[in-house]
């Protein structure tokens, strides 16, 4: 499946389903600067990406390979945005098990070392973000979606619930580390396509009390 | 359910279901200027949106209330932040049936005329943008999926299908026309909770051949 082809959405055919458990991300960064281009690009050049299959489009860019190298590469994405100070917006949608989605299949034989983690561990960074939880096909979804938000309650990351997500905080590593963690867990439950969506707010003027 | 409540994600308690059809936005806006703060209040300003249940967070805001009155307010805000040229980008996730979502039901008696529009029609702008539906709790959910994307076809508006989800460009007017029935004809289906998520980018500098 390309993207320059004219495929219907997340399927090339919906009939097909994807036999590898591909990661996908397709998120967008925005920097609320006049900077916002150089900012982006600085973030590109810091990341290491050639564990994962990558495109990128005029509205978003789309990850995708092993969940632990897309993870990787996206945390370490928001990271080098924001380290810049700047106000920063995030949002993403992580997916696996969507039918069809086979492409970038090479990319799964990479190893386990996150090639970013070296680079991003030492940063500290406060985040504000809502996520929802959208396990498809499953009759019995809401129990799959509660179960993890109890796992963001126990991570401690969790901040409220608000209409149609659930609120997480804290840094960033701790916040990423619950989101993986959910995307993960829900697997196990009845659905095989996940989709989990993710908005942050990074160095919000409304976040000062928070982050100091 | 109110917003200062911790309530767990989509749901006050998992066992009520909703039984108005209140539709809801959480949705966020990005200028990505130095400017971002004045541009959304001149928006906040502009828009009318007193037909609708509003809440705004640090993350993002949510209104609900009738489907064309939401409709209605999320469009004249895009359009209000993006008339002054800027580079903006719009994130939103529209909800109806989430079970236990039935906060700002007064809102439901409301009429059918849409405040915003006479201020809107007269406005022009491109957009490009990237939408996926998740028909909640059903089976056969991509049938519903593909018949939305059969709708942007014949309304002209689709781009091209990419990874996990589907490109949607045009006269941003279009555009909404093709969103705001593309959620109405999904929850004709068998799922009574839909979920459809929208992406913008606006005034890119990459869209400067598609806009003139
Ligand atoms: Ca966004």
């Amino acid at each position: 499946m390309s993207n320059t082809q004219p495929v219907p959405q997340q399927a090339a055919t919906s009939a097909a389903c994807g036999t590898s458990r591909i990661v996908g991300c397709r998120f967008s960064l925005h920097p609320m600067t006049n900077d916002f281009v150089s900012l982006i690009k600085g973030a590109i050049e810091a990341v290491d990406t050639s564990k994962v299959w990558r495109y990128t489009d005029d509205v978003s860019t789309c990850v995708r390979g092993r969940e632990a190298h897309v993870f990787d590469v996206v945390k370490a994405m928001v990271l080098h945005t924001s380290k810049t100070g700047a106000h920063v917006a995030f949002n993403a949608t992580f997916s696996i098990g969507c039918p069809g989605d086979s492409e970038g299949d090479t990319y799964m034989a990479e190893d386990d070392i996150r090639l970013n983690e070296p680079g991003s561990i030492e940063l500290r960074q406060y985040v504000s973000s809502q996520f929802a939880l959208y396990p498809m096909g499953d009759p019995d979804y809401m129990a799959t979606i509660m179960a993890q938000v109890g796992l963001a309650e126990e991570h401690g990351t969790l901040k409220k619930g608000v209409h149609y997500a659930s609120g997480l905080h804290g840094d960033i590593h701790d916040v990423f580390t619950t989101l993986e963690e959910a995307f993960k867990q829900a697997q196990e439950g009845k659905s095989s396509h996940i989709v989990m969506t993710v908005n942050m707010s990074i160095n919000s003027p409304s976040h000062q009390e928070e982050a100091h």
